[in-house]
């Protein structure tokens, strides 16, 4: 029962989509719009500008994650990232898996660096984690993110280095 | 010889990209790549998406400004914004009323706040604009801008609300 990470296919989607809607619909920790459709989401997260990965269990996808630059050009050095778990399979460590993953491919794609830009502050299981994977808080942001149950929470921005 | 600033329309782009491209090719304030395309330039700053303006004197297109959500869904509550005056237009204040015309139209658009996720640390100019037209700095990212004289430099996350 091992987790295992790959680089995504067109063909996962379907999969990633499941995990994904599970995750937005929520509103508690992505700005994506809870409405997203299977099209926009997959506009976004199979994008060839993205770099997209599953983490599956069993062959089964369990886990999901993108990395991108941050900024085009003069910040093309810092990659920004975004995971997500399937609900049904919380506990098993495999946002901290896809976590190291996603530092160890960030390093072997050229980043130098990764940032966050809009980490829930009530979601602290992702703060805990990201901390625990050597980054730290360098914002914190004003009620930026408008929270389905708890209206406009604060949010941090997150970086650490890649050395 | 007042400054007078509306929205903008297509065949503006031209006169823009005189300025856009100034600017950029320093490669010191903006993350745009210096060697950014007439094309892509335009599909980012005349994109529909995006409310575009420009200030004019006598006529003559000085100054453009963009105001867009800084996120989608749950973050679009809050404006992102980017500022360019014609390097032959310094010191006369455009920055400074672009400024306030787009804290007063990014309200009457109903966002709740402004954003600005890199102001560079080195461009002092617009740090002590910002400041002066109420934004705090909240955040400070460490080596995220590639300057092209200086290297991996900082820069600020700065932010306002729009009470």
């Amino acid at each position: 029962m091992e987790v295992l990470i790959r680089q995504a296919t067109e063909k996962d989607f379907p999969k990633i989509w499941e995990i994904f809607h599970s995750i937005v619909k929520e509103g508690d920790t992505y700005t994506f719009s809870p409405d997203i459709s299977f099209e926009e989401a997959k506009k976004y997260w199979m994008n060839p500008a993205v770099f997209t990965y599953v983490a599956t269990l069993n062959d089964e996808i369990v886990g999901t994650y993108i990395i991108k630059p941050n900024h085009p050009g003069l910040g093309s050095h810092v990659a920004n990232a975004s995971y997500m778990v399937h609900p049904g399979h919380q506990g098993k460590k495999i946002g901290y898996k896809m976590g190291l993953h996603s530092l160890e491919e960030a390093k072997r794609l050229g980043f130098k660096a990764m940032q966050f830009n809009i980490v829930v502050a009530t979601n602290e299981k992702a703060v805990s984690l990201w901390k625990k994977l050597g980054f730290e808080i360098v914002g914190k942001l004003p009620k930026v993110f408008n929270h389905k149950k708890l209206g406009l929470v604060d949010a941090f921005v997150m970086h650490r280095f890649l050395e």
